[in-house]
Order: structure tokens, then C-alpha cells, then sequence
């Protein structure tokens, strides 16, 4: 057994007594019925080794850890202009989401918030079919992850688009600002798609490689962005990756990340390797409580924290 | 001449130098187009005398007086639990609305703001449809005005429609709150329709007739609404019908009264009278500017001032 | 027994149950020591005539009932310029006083709110010594009061001035802005010794008289108001004079009037009367609960609601 | 001349036109007498290498910086206690710090704003008098940098004292909610005086160098704090080192920072050196322009970017 797949599996199985601790997300169906129990990880290394840990071949609905792909491709897409459009600082806490948006004119604080991410999503759509738009992403983020058997689960979007009164309004909000371009509806068809995209914790932690790399694919050698785009992705999710937990994750963890509501999370080391893991019982803040205690322990095993 | 009347033409004709100062609303292009002059009075006492000045028999789009209207309706409906939903309390200012709403967990501050006239609109709505509930509103304020002839004006309805996506904002916060219970499309429809009703000033003074004698018309003798709600709905004008500038108008004005964004308002005269105004230039708070200097030239000469 | 009397007496009669319902204030010693059990009603007409209930001739501790008093002598000593530091609208409620402060520049919303009385102190002192300042304040009660006994409690203006924490982030958060001038310090000092003055139900209600005569005294004939100040004193009255219980007082009592968190309630019957009412216990807006129910029976015997 | 020498002297150079462009800080004089054409630069490395450049030996006002030697020590005498008093989170923006504390009740979200600075104060304060409270601060900063000549600019300490408005402010409103223990005025005496603390950029740096080598100061071999410690002040210059512009600086430096509107920035480089940067004028966000511009030219050319 490689070092590497010692650390993890020390790691993992330390933290054990986590799994389960916390509640699963609940406000649609399809991922109430995650079993609570469920666990995994997964690393891959910038020379190509990996390690894998648990469920880690099982899909999970990766929710939003796709605003990480929409953000890449947006930016791919239309440049560095969408930043008149989302800012790129913290938010302070969801509850000031709106309030701010109102201050702020209908510009969202940055694209790893819903506002934020919707604008996103908008500008991605551009001139593009609602169907387009999604295939293209999805082709992206299969591209990444160098596999074509990654889905979108249509189940949990169309869940997703009945529950959306907040985003909705969010929507809504900043489109009497001007800042959302394509009709509602469109936007939050797309966006719905994007956070019910499956993948398991090797797809995530490959589509996350090139991250670690400067932008590019060290497997592939294909250029994803530019060093720049991926120096500003990584301080992104430094940031603002964990909604209001994004201060305790750095020191918990201290590496750049970005989690989702399904229990998953996603981290780049810088130079090193590319980590997902995934456990659907979330803590008060909505990141998987034994996803950020295994990373923890991950990051104390490799030395990988790098503050 | 009547006293009266020589009262309203003196009244009117003082401030006739303050018609055109200021802005037609213009977000909507079926009020914008609404000529700048046009100025127009009208009075019913509850004895059931009358006098009119300028151009009281054209119409003009209620807009928010129907707020009104929907109120008065819907508290017959749904009786006071309707309090539930929405308070009656000032709200302070326009900006703060959705602040207001995030912090009061989706109940909106008074009935008379845009998303408490939301939820009123969605218990006026109940199991009717959005054709049905348009109608009797329709038919009450028909009722209320004694004139069949009163209609909805469909391109208005329209570009209200099209343009809501404030509105929508406010309606979908407030339905993640579970304070919306219809679809927010059939909400939004029938709040298009009621802002739409057209009616000129001697059909607004004499809908609101009732308002100035506890609650029932004093020329049918039939019961609108009982006393004490009828009290509610002039302390209701009286502290939040003007937008922001409520404390402004109690001091020039010093009566109940309900203003639209189409330049109209209505005012209640209590034991004495009800008065309808018109002049599509707005001040910065969304009030009529000529129509709000007639009303206090009027109370000047009358005395009906109650402060 | 005089009409005036039995209909006060009967009103207060009817809500002896309501007396001790509710919660004395006890932010500082002073007021938490008041027997929940006192209560107290005074009339005097505008032709003199007067009527007295219960504990009317015992001193209370007026609160925020002297917001009323140092609005109306700093008017008159400074003239409407005041309104360019302070607005003249509803304020919404309570929690929002200092995000109202930071969206509109440090100028508060009216000056019943306690930042926007904090500002009214501050014009008031304008270049004189805190004494003289507070000295020439009681000598405008007194003189309102026709009574020279009238006092300032000292326990009172300490106790408030050592808990006044609140009032001093609001007050240095305008200064922040220019919108305090003297030293805090001074205005607090000042401020603590307004809200301590001392006056009995039958003081308050003569101190308010000349409101219900368009600003001259009718006793006296002295002018202490022109009779657009007496209107625009009645106007904050009715739409601001009951922190966030307004609209709700405004229903039940349909008169100008402002309340204290001693359990004091002032109210002007235009034309009419003045009357003071007084019972400790507060309901959960900081208006006495006893108090706002004998006034609601009073303006039912009387017809005096004005709505 | 050494590697580290010259690719400062090459870093500093490639940014020389960016001297002057911004604003001086000038609200207070102290401040805004400093000449707008200062530049400095000074590393230190874990293993004792130095290199300076321009006037690394002219001290500047700390200013915001001193927030993090009060946190450090705050911290070594009080616990992990203070964090129930102040959170650890990004805070979103300047502007909605006091709302933000209304609606958290008076907990500040992190000690990086001035809010949370204002606590970690009043909880280094305990039982101290204020002068030996400064007196052990200064005395922490002398040992962190090794030098006892480090000294309270006392001019600037008095001009901060009389201009702290907005601070007092801040004060008051935490201690309405119990979360300020000592009287205010000696908060804001002691908060004064840290910001006045002076000192240059060789200081600088070597006062931080124990974040750079987990908590241990590598040359004296002292533990000023725990591993633990070192990353959770680490992460917290990473995530709201640099007031609005955090994400910005994360972006272009990719460094664990704070700077102070004295111009002055300090950053770590984990495992391997700190480095302190100068230069008086301050852009948008309050960072120095110059002084952001030479570290990022700096991280560019040794490759110190850790995302």
C-alpha cells in the first residue's frame, strides 16, 4: 500500500465516529433519502497517483460545488468582464444576502453565493438554448474529469426548480436591477441542472486536478485557464468556499475548497494534489461534518494545510 | 353655485401654477404617455352633494389605490386573520422593504406597501380563479362606485406584467417564507389587473364615500364594512398611505387618504365627505405633486383638516 | 357630577381589569419600583372645564412624552432649519433605527425616535450650558403646565444617564456623520434630564391643551405655537407617537398623542381636549396597556376618535 | 548582493510609478502629514536572511496592523473564550458592520474590523489599568520584533482618541449588549494607543515572523504561540486581512496579511519568511496602492504564492 493511500485511509478511519453527525439536507426529496452513513474520499496527485477511500465510485449530487465549473466555463467563455457584474469578496453571512444585493444594486458579493451564481449561470447562457447551455457545461466538466459517463440527475432538478422561491426572488431581484439578462425561468432552469449534476469522489477530485496545476491538466497537459484564472479560482474558494464556515474551514483545514449541500467538498493543494470527499450529514452551516473532519485530519497526516 | 363647489374651483384654481412640476411615472409606457396637464377634482359629501373641477370625468389608472379596495374586499372575505400575514404598522421606507420582510421572517409591515398588497391579493385569491377573483374585485369597487362602467385596462394590466420583476422578487421571498399560498404567477396576475382598474375622480370619491360614514354608504344605506373596520382603514391611510412621505401629507393635509402612482388620490373627509384628485406629475415620493397642493388648498378652505 | 366626568369615570370603570396586565418597565431602578397597580386619567377641555380619575394628581416619570415638549421648544427656537437634521416620517420600528441611521447619512427619521430626539436635544442646547439649557426647558413645561412646581428627578436623570449605552452608540454614530454638534456628553445629559421631568396626569393634560386649540393656549390666549407648528406637532403625533405601536393606537384611540415607557400616555382632541392617562405596566410595544384601553373606552364615550 | 536582495530591489523597482497614486489617509493629521512619496520594503526569512529597501528603517503608524498583535496576545492571556465574544468569520463589507452587529447582537464577526478589534480589546484590558495594559502590549511587540525602541506615537494616539466617533459608536451599541466589560472610555484609550504604535518595515517583518514558522519565532527559538494559534491568525489575515479587498489581495498575493491605513502591510509567507511593505497612499478599500503592487510583484518573482 502506497504512503499515500495510508494517509488517507489513517485519516479517514479516525474520524469514523463523525459520520452521521449533523443532518442531511431536507429541502427536496431526492437528497433527504441519502443514507445518513454514507462516506468517502478520494486524492489525486499532480503526477497522477491515486487514492481512494469508502463509497468513493458512488454518485453524489455535487449542488454547489458546481458554481466551481460554471465560474471556470463563464469565465472561458465571456472573460473577465463578468466581474462588473459579481464582485469577488466575501459576503459576511447568508442572511445579508438580499439586504446586500440592495445596497449593492443588485450586484452579488461574489459567484460562490446563489445571487452570485446565478448571475453566473446567466452569463454563461448568453445567446444559447437553455439545452445547449447545460450540455456545454456538462461536456466541461466531463472534459475535466476526463470521463463521459458523468449525468445530469433529472430527478433532483426538477426538485430543485419547485423549491426555488428563493432563488426565484433573488433572480427577481436582480433582474429589476438589470443585472440578470435572460428571462428567469431560463436562468433558473440552467441553474438547477448545474447543482444536480452526479459524480462520484474520483470524477470530483480529477475535475479539480488542473486547479492544483496552475490551470493545466498535468495528466492531460491540456490548458483548462490560464495560471491567473486559476490563482483567482483557488483564492475564490479560499475565501468563499464553505458559505458561513469559510473562516473556520481555512483554519481547520487551510486549503482552497468549495462543498455542497449533498455533502460534498472538494480541495486543491496547490502544486500537490486534488482531494474530494463526501458524507451527506451536514453541519450548522450547511458542509458535510465528517467531509471537513476527514480533510482535517488528511491535511494533519500530509502536512498539506498551507497557512 | 354651491359653496362647495366655489370652494373646490377656488381651491383648484390656486394652484393650478404647481400642474406639470414634477414626473410621469414613466415604467410603464401606458403611463407614460399620460399628458403632464391633465388635473382634475372631485367631491361627494355624505349627504350626497357634488361638485367636480377640470377633467373628473376622464380616467385615470388607480394603481395603488386600489390597495384599497383589495383591503376593504378581502377583510369581508377572509375576516381579520388576515392580520396573520401582514402587519399595520408604518414601514418606515421604500428602500428597507426587503430588509424589512428578511428580518419579519416574509410578513410585510402593512397592507399598503407592494408585498403586503401581495399577500392581501393571495387571500383575496383563496380556492377563486384569477379570472373570478378580477371580477368580483372588480364588481366590489363597481359596487362601491355605483357604476357598472368601470373596467379594467388590459394593456395597462399587460406592461404591469411585464415588468413586475420587483414584485416577483417580493412575492417569491415571501413565498419561501410560506407566506404566499397561490402560484406566484396567479398572484402577480391578479395584483397587474387590480393596479390597472380605471376610473375618473367622481367614480374614486364616491367608491370611498363609505370610509366617511363608518363604513356605510350613506346614500344606499348599504353596509360596506362594519365601524370598527371601517376605522381601520382610515388609521391605515391615514399612517401609511403615501409611500414615504405619509408624515408629510398628515401635516399639509391632515385626512385618511390613498395615493397611485397614475397621479390620483383619494381622501376621506370623516362624517363630511370623500374627495378624489388627480394630476399625473409625481413628487420624489411617488405622490401626486398638483394633486397634493389641491388637497391642502382644499382642507385650507374647508377646514376638514382633523389635526 | 358633569357628563365629562362620568363618561371619564365610566371608561376608566370598564378597564379596572387591565390595570397590572403587562410589564413595568425596569431598565433602571428608578421606574422598575412603581407600583404596577397605579392608575391615572385627566381631561381639560379647551373651554376649561376639566375631569380627573384615580392617581391624577401623582407625579410620573414622562419618558419619552418629553420628545413632544423639546420638539416644540426647539422649533421655536430654531425654526424649521431643524427638519434639514431630522426627518418628519414614520420610522418602521425599533430594530431597524440604526440601519436606518447608516443607509440615510446619520439623519434619523423623526424626532420621536430616540436618535432623532437625541439630534432635536442637540439643536436645542445649540450654545448654551447644559444647565441652562435643561432649566430653560422645564421653565417651557411649566409655563405649558400653568405650574410652577413642576421638578426634574434627579434619581431618575442618573439612573438613565448610567444606562444610556444605546442612546450613545446612536448619538456618536451621528456625530460621526455632523449631525451631532455639542459634545455627547452634554447631550446626554441634557436628554436624561428631559425624559426624567416629573408631572401628574392632571400637568400633562393642561401642558398639552394649546394643542387642541391650533397652538394658542385657550386659558390663557398665550401663543406657544402658530397653529402649522400645532399641526405639524399633531401630525408626528398621530403617525409616529407610539414607537412601533402606531398604526395600532392610531386604530384603537384615532388621536394624536405620545406615550412614555413611565406608563404615560398624552392625547389631543383637536378642537376638543387634552388628556393624560397613566398606568405602568407596558405591553410589548412600551405602551402602557392600561392606559391606550382606558383611552379607547374614553374616545368611544366621547366620539372622540377622529377617524 | 544575495538572491532575496535582488529580487526585492527588482520587485521595488518594477513598481515605482505606482508611488503616490491613491490618498493619503486624512483623518487625522498625524496621518495626513506623511509625505505620499514614502516607499519601503523588508524581509525576514526563517532562517535569519534580511533585505530592505527604501525606508525600511522610518517607522510608520501600525495602525490596523497593531489588530493583530492584540488578537496574538489576547489570545495567549485570555483563551479560546474570546471567541464567544467575537466570531471568525469574513465580515462582507465596511458599510454593514453595524447592522450586521444588530442583527448578530453585538458579536462582531471577526477581530480584523473595528468592532471585533474593540472587544479582543476590552477582553486584553481585564483587570488591567489601561496603562499597564498598553504597557504589556508594547512590551509583547518589543519581544516579537526584538527591539525595545519600538514606541506610542502619542500625538497620533490623542488625534485617534478625539476623532473616534465612529468607534464610540461601535463601543456603545456592543455594550447595550453586555459585550464591552469595561467602561468605554478605557476600550477606546488603549484601542487608541495600539494604533498609534510606530514602527518600520524591518520591525514589521520581524514581528511576524512566528506566524512564518508555526508559532515559534525561528531565531530566539521562543513559542509566542501554539501551532494551532499560528494557523488560526494565519487564516485569519488570509480571509479578512485587508478590510473590502480581502478577496482582491488573496488574489494578487496569495499571503496571509493585514495591512493599516497608515500605509504599512505585512504579510507571511508560511515556512518561509515575512515580509513588511509602506507606502501612504491608500486605495478604495484603504490598502496601500504601492505597497500591494511591490508584494505582488514580489510573490511573482520568488514564487511565494501559496494558491
Amino acid at each position: 500500500m502506497s504512503l499515500l493511500k495510508a494517509q488517507l485511509d489513517s485519516s479517514c478511519q479516525s474520524i469514523q465516529h463523525e459520520i452521521g453527525v449533523g443532518k442531511v439536507a431536507d429541502y427536496i426529496p431526492a437528497l433527504a433519502q441519502v443514507p445518513s452513513d454514507k462516506f468517502a474520499a478520494a486524492i489525486i496527485t499532480v503526477t497522477g497517483e491515486t487514492a481512494s477511500f469508502g463509497a468513493a465510485q458512488e454518485a453524489l449530487s455535487i449542488q454547489s460545488i458546481s458554481k466551481l465549473f460554471t465560474l471556470a466555463s463563464t469565465l472561458n467563455l465571456r472573460g473577465t468582464k463578468l466581474w462588473d457584474r459579481v464582485g469577488r469578496e466575501p459576503s459576511g453571512n447568508a442572511f445579508n444576502s438580499i439586504v446586500q444585493l440592495e445596497m449593492e444594486c443588485g450586484v452579488p458579493r461574489n459567484p460562490f453565493i446563489n445571487a452570485g451564481a446565478l448571475v453566473v449561470t446567466d452569463a454563461m447562457l448568453g445567446d444559447q438554448s437553455t439545452q445547449d447551455c447545460t450540455a456545454n457545461l456538462l461536456a466541461f466538466v466531463r472534459d475535466l474529469a476526463q470521463d463521459n459517463s458523468i449525468v445530469i440527475d433529472e430527478d433532483v432538478a426538477q426538485s430543485e426548480r419547485e423549491a426555488a422561491f428563493r432563488n426565484a426572488s433573488l433572480g427577481y431581484f436582480m433582474k429589476s436591477f438589470n443585472n440578470i439578462e435572460r428571462p428567469l425561468d431560463d436562468v433558473l432552469d440552467v441553474y438547477c441542472q448545474q447543482c444536480a449534476i452526479s459524480m462520484n469522489c474520483e470524477q470530483l477530485a480529477r475535475s479539480a486536478l488542473f486547479l492544483a496545476n496552475n490551470g493545466t491538466d498535468p495528466l492531460t497537459q491540456n490548458t483548462i485557464v490560464g495560471e491567473e484564472r486559476a490563482r483567482r479560482l483557488n483564492a475564490m474558494m479560499m475565501l468563499c468556499g464553505h458559505y458561513d464556515a469559510s473562516g473556520d474551514f481555512a483554519f481547520r483545514v487551510g486549503l482552497p475548497g468549495k462543498s455542497g449541500v449533498g455533502g460534498g467538498i472538494v480541495v486543491v493543494v496547490p502544486d500537490v494534489a486534488a482531494v474530494a470527499v463526501w458524507s451527506p450529514c451536514l453541519n450548522a452551516n450547511g458542509n458535510s461534518h465528517a467531509g471537513t473532519a476527514a480533510l482535517e485530519a488528511l491535511v494533519r497526516a500530509t502536512q498539506w494545510n498551507i497557512l
